[in-house]
């Protein structure tokens, strides 16, 4: 399925009206599966539908390594996550939490608290260290890696770099927490998340505010250190602080703001 | 509870880094209960929980009417909503479909036919007419009106204007869906939206993007013209199409985009 269409609309400025066709980010409902069975709904841009329900299943706890999936198979709106044992009841078990919370994460965890009970652990001191500089050309760098926002301006991106400020993954969502869930699908597929730990050495940046969800989607990962364009929340600084992870908001060419952990920035 | 929260951070710039005092949106879970029982959570900034709660409650098609409230009694991070009727169907009958989808809105409603099945009808050509630079004026009006934003620069508004451009009701929330189901709260608390429709000769306006579930709200609370700053997506345009409600977006001083039916604007 495509992720961007294009449509008929009347642009307006001062020098009047006039009709064009513009790109439009799509948004559908994709339908997250387990062995069949309906687990959650999420709207959403289509593709990379496999790491999203992968990325999603592990930052909510669900998951914890690949070797837990048989098989991931996407069908239009649907993705279904085949357990490598049918019996798992990792699967089973979080049923009543995720019927009563969300397909986008934002909402039910209830507590930091419930971060912990998830089995995430505190980022040791010491991991990533990145300049200044660096930190501040991340916009430019995740700018001109992305695909469909040059496009629509109507979607998020969130990058994956390394203390170098290369970019390793790069995805998009009209949902935030969709990208987010990408990416870290991404690194749970190529077994780079905990509780092997490779994810250390990375960081990720967010277009849009810091929230809650993805700073627990980082924890979650392992990713010690992220850096949005936006505002943080009060919750999301408290749950950096708790998990060890340095959070910077309103990145700029030539400035931002250190939330906390300021010792993984150099100058 | 407090909406904001003034917390140490460290600012760098060009000149170096420096320790302030910086102020930043509180992000809390809301529990909301129907009759004492868990109907669902979100993350919100505290403020207007039992508008949330309503507005969330209408805008999903549980609610109808205002008399279906016997009381909404707010505490701490819980909001009560106690049905007239006990008995009454309308609360109970939905379960099955909140347990599979969200507290936030964004996910759950697979197609634009559920929205029909809610009881939304399409709003009636000849309602609301705004002239381009009342429009344009907008942005302004509601930053001048924000309170939250303008000490955090993180949160999400959503106003609701006359066609002369009178700002009549603002909310803010780190949740975009959550400013929209307070400002939509307030306006069923009055007994202002349908059935009784007065809601049709009011627009709103919203920061960041444009997606379904905004346009899906609005669609609900029978408000027949939406602008937005950012981007609509594709279903958020279809959505509007549908239901006869005006979309704009990229809304600025200068110019903005219309994406469907855009007989109510004037020049």
């Amino acid at each position: 399925m495509s992720s961007v269409v294009s449509l008929p609309i009347h642009r307006k400025d001062f020098s009047g009206g006039k009709p064009v066709n513009d790109f439009v980010a799509v948004e559908e409902p994709l339908e997250i599966l387990v062995g069949g069975r309906n687990l959650a709904i999420t709207m959403r841009t289509p593709g990379n539908d496999a790491e999203l329900a992968a990325g999603f299943l592990f930052t909510e706890g669900l998951l914890k390594t690949q070797d837990q999936i048989r098989s991931i198979a996407e069908s239009g709106n649907q993705v279904n996550v085949e357990p490598a044992d049918p019996d798992d009841a990792a699967f089973r078990r979080q049923d009543r939490r995720f019927a009563m919370t969300s397909a986008c994460g934002v909402c039910g965890k209830s507590s930091i608290n419930s971060l912990y009970a998830s089995g995430c652990e505190a980022i040791p001191a010491g991991t990533f260290v990145i300049e200044d500089n660096v930190l501040r050309g991340l916009p430019d760098v995740l700018r001109s890696a992305q695909t469909v926002f040059h496009q629509t301006g109507g979607i998020h991106a969130a990058g994956l770099f390394d203390a170098e400020g290369n970019l390793e993954i790069v995805r998009e969502d009209v949902g935030r927490h969709n990208a987010v869930d990408k990416l870290i699908g991404a690194l749970f597929l190529r077994n780079a998340a905990p509780p092997g730990y490779p994810a250390q050495n990375r960081m990720f940046r967010a277009r849009g505010r810091a929230s809650f969800e993805l700073v627990q989607k980082s924890a979650m990962a392992g990713i010690p250190f992220m850096a949005a364009v936006g505002a943080p929340s009060s919750l999301a600084i408290e749950t950096a602080q708790r998990f060890g992870m340095t959070l910077a908001g309103f990145l700029r060419h030539d400035r931002f703001n250190i939330y906390c952990n300021p010792d993984r920035i150099s100058c």
